[in-house]
């Protein structure tokens, strides 16, 4: 019998088991054949690789993750994970669906195809989020079926919008999840229910919305597993009581790690799933369980019974590790080939304009001027109560506060007085909507930052502490069909391109993670202050994150779901 | 909110914790809404049950079973299962399909779609499982393609010839396999694969099927679950070690309990997959473990999702235990409904000819005569070495031994032989077939049994110590268009009958099963030594089943997959 590969006396996981033992590996057309004692006197394989010392565990599976937030082309993207052991993924293009529409999920999925990881789809459920924003594109029940006639998709993405699920029978997101549960019952639909407890969590269950990915606490979570959720825990909450939780309990089938959100930069410096699998081992949990975690649930959630597992049958996508705590990578295979050795060069080839041309000029704005970076307003000369986003380091959610501004020849004096100001500007050509709100708080002290990657609606959103500064930051974004641009005393400092959408670099990951990179340090030098300054700059016009954020249709109040004007009247 | 029912203060099986837990339990539109604290200050219900002192668990779940076993219809089968909290199957028609073909699963499939019980119908893979018998009917990969088109299909059923999966690559098994894989890639296949090992099983597995429910040992069951098998385990492969490994060992997602065949009586009056529950339990499993098996892993085999589970948006089939380590039913919901009541009547209507006329008329037999149970030879008159079938106690095997037999004018002198005699007769009108065989071992020391219901090939067999009784039997079956029919001294003692195909009664339940009881009871008057001797006797024309059979191709060597001569030469 003519082999692929036989790897000899090598530790392999048994997911079913949850333990290693001592085996000969056979792969045969890709997938495995064989794990046990035989060997080389019943096997007759084209590569045999001596496993002595090694760990053998399959290829790492994460369901959920959006790769916009990399904003890199999943071919960059296939590139990144395959040096972290990631061989499958669930991406959910929602960022592409509210530029593109179904247009910005299929050629997502078109550019997946060839890549050596294998990519299934989840279908963006919730574009537009909110109707208080102006996007490229939204996902309507027709386009749903449209694309589970590909049959390239995996699941219906995360359902956003539970507040709605829960109390208004008719709403849009109600309809789709009718429309799936009755045309395709068994189809995985995720779900997004931070801190829903008891009847509104059972609720929401009941509509078929059976996963949650947000923040974990040990109530939300014990709540969630006991009703028939299945939790995927993305790093931020991996705090110690939630792993300790699972490793104390008999829990292990109704959870998995996921990335979620991976920065450019994080994925090249940091690593991917196998990050937080590195993470959960360091936090106590043993690495069968943390294995178990990234490979055999996710794949179960998924019901991709063909992978996630060291099996008879099952795709040969599998790592070797040199170590386990540290969970040491030394080799990738995928379908039974090396594509990652860590002691040879691994270089990316990258492949250009893989999108259509529309694709790279979808910033359709003309030059802004001064004018547009004033703030306006019908009232006399004085002084006025307005609202003021303000910014705060540890969180996408922001505040509002109320500042009293001067009023003078109708515009707001926002140069003069201690806030900076915030605009956006639809983009799609649509309506030319526009809206200006005041920032403060943990932002740059001086200068301006443009940018189209702006959640979700990635319209033109800049924000900065003086108007000529913007207008130089958003015009260079706008000349280069997106991207991020940071201006201080009139010079650009940085100008990061995102052509695609105006939210994808086509660069290659080692230089984009190091623009992403400067792009951080620059924020710093300019006072931003964030954990996460991009993803923090990102969300201002994200108008389902608490508090005060700002659309095209003006600032937001969040929890009221409603526009509110700047002066308050 | 309107429910229709609201069970207060019950132990609630959780089957995610497997643990019970004290709740209220909310029921709308046959779902299951809700569970926890909230009681009737929420929700207005229709029916308020008090729960106080009851268990609450999920509908039992039996995913593989044949309902002819038990020689009933659908709608019988249904009544019997709900008494004993069995509210889903996946019963596998084959041998309706071995004597109707792909009519005799779409009639079952029609008949079972008004049942109480769900029933999800898993495709006959091995008819005829042998090329060594005429069977009424096939079922070719156009048929699986047809019926898959149904929607109402939930796996393939058992591949039985194992031999030819591992050794010939263009097998029509390995056919059926491969297209299977190939356009349904999603659809669980199901395996009978007794004592395969190392390799084999692996390969097994790699075919795509991933489950044995034949009896198991320690060794089997560990090298199966480690390859990713999923362990069906039926009442034989209960012996304490079997129990005691499933208890102290972390698989259970990766075993369930089915019952494969139940008789007639046995479900009458020990129960169904409850009796299996009740029997782990006493072996020593709690009862959270046992019912686990019962419904959640195998509603996760099956995938079906929706039910296995007392859960928000899961289907409202639940059990209301009084005791729990006698697993004591009280009460039965199905979708949400009382549908069983201990405390009650509880009585079943039946429909007649719920089949097409056709199903009625399967025997195409004319009355035979006493010179068709006579053996004819070429040889000479003398003495020949001839084979004979043994029937052994406690075994479906047979022996072969070979005695001298006397030839007298071209006839071998059975009826003066300390042996009996074994005959069939193809009945579907197709060749015309028949052979003729020695018996002797356990058997019947006087009289004659005529049967359709003989495995795989429901030919009429007939087997007797005279050929005038073997004549009367084989009559009473032909005119009564089958069952099974004892005739000792030229009277009939009984006649069951089975019109269904010759394989199923339209009788009660309660009826039949006395009057299989009864049939029990001749036999063993008549000398039949069989812990179950109806089910001895249906299997001497299986030729798969080890060593002498009898078909209408003739004497079967099974260990060799071949027809051999009565005279030895």
């Amino acid at each position: 019998m003519k082999l692929d590969i036989l790897i000899e006396n090598v530790q392999v996981f048994n997911s079913y088991y949850k333990r290693f033992t001592t085996e000969n590996v056979a792969v045969i057309d890709g997938k495995f054949l064989y794990i046990g004692k035989r060997g080389a006197e019943t096997f007759d394989a084209c590569k045999v690789i001596d496993g002595t010392g090694k760990y053998m565990v399959p290829g790492l599976i994460d369901i959920h993750l959006h790769i916009e937030s990399t904003m890199v082309t999943p071919e960059t993207f296939s590139f990144g994970l395959i040096q972290n052991g990631v061989t499958t993924i669930v991406p959910e293009p929602h960022e592409m669906a509210n530029v593109f529409g179904i247009k910005g999920v299929t050629e997502m999925m078109k550019a997946s195809r060839d890549c050596v990881v294998d990519m299934f789809y989840a279908i963006p459920s919730s574009v537009p989020a909110t109707s208080l924003e102006t996007t490229g594109g939204a996902i309507e029940i027709e386009d749903i079926d449209k694309l589970l006639q590909t049959g390239e998709i995996i699941c219906l993405g995360e359902i956003m919008n539970y507040v709605d699920v829960i109390s208004d029978p008719t709403c849009k997101t109600n309809q789709i999840l009718n429309h799936i549960r009755e045309q395709y019952p068994q189809l995985t639909i995720e779900g997004h229910v931070p801190k829903l407890l008891d009847l509104d969590l059972h609720k929401m269950i009941y509509k078929g919305v059976d996963s949650d990915h947000t923040h974990q606490t040990i109530e939300g979570m014990e709540a969630r597993i006991a009703a028939g959720m299945f939790i995927e825990i993305q790093e931020k909450s991996m705090s110690q009581e939630v792993i300790d939780y699972l490793i104390e309990h008999d829990v292990a089938e109704h959870y998995c790690f996921i990335t979620d959100d991976v920065m450019t930069d994080s994925l090249q410096r940091r690593g991917h799933l196998n990050h937080i699998a590195k993470k959960a081992i360091q936090m106590g949990m043993s690495a069968e369980q943390a294995i178990y975690a990234c490979t055999y649930t996710p794949s179960r959630r998924m019901k991709m019974l063909d992978r996630g597992v060291i099996g008879p049958g099952k795709v040969a996508d599998f790592l070797l590790l040199s170590e386990l705590d540290t969970f040491k990578i030394e080799q990738v295979f995928k379908n039974g080939k090396e594509v990652y050795d860590a002691r040879s060069a691994y270089k990316q080839e990258v492949t250009p304009k893989q999108f259509p041309a529309s694709f790279y000029e979808s910033v359709k704005l003309s030059s802004l001027c001064k004018e547009d970076f004033m703030i306006m307003t019908d009232k006399a000369d004085g002084y006025y109560p307005c609202r003021v986003m303000v910014v705060q380091d540890g969180s996408t959610f922001t505040k509002e506060i109320i500042a009293e501004m001067e009023v003078n020849k109708q515009k707001v004096n926002w140069e003069q007085s201690q806030y900076g100001l915030i605009a956006t500007f639809e983009r799609y050509g649509k309506n030319g909507n526009r809206a200006h709100g005041l920032i403060g708080g943990d932002i740059i002290k001086n200068g301006a930052i443009a940018t189209t990657y702006s959640h979700d609606n990635h319209n033109l959103l800049v924000l900065g502490q003086n108007g000529r500064d913007m207008e130089i930051a958003a015009n260079a974004v706008i000349k280069n069909q997106g991207g991020i641009c940071v201006v201080s005393e009139g010079k650009v400092l940085q100008m990061l391109k995102l052509p695609v959408g105006g939210i994808l670099s086509e660069e290659p990951l080692e230089l984009l993670a190091q623009q992403v990179e400067e792009l951080r340090r620059t924020l710093a030098d300019l006072g931003y202050k964030h954990y996460n300054s991009i993803m923090s700059i990102s969300t201002l016009s994200l108008p389902v994150s608490p508090a005060l954020k700002i659309t095209d249709f003006g600032l937001i109040n969040v929890n009221e779901g409603e526009v509110v004007p700047l002066v308050v009247s």
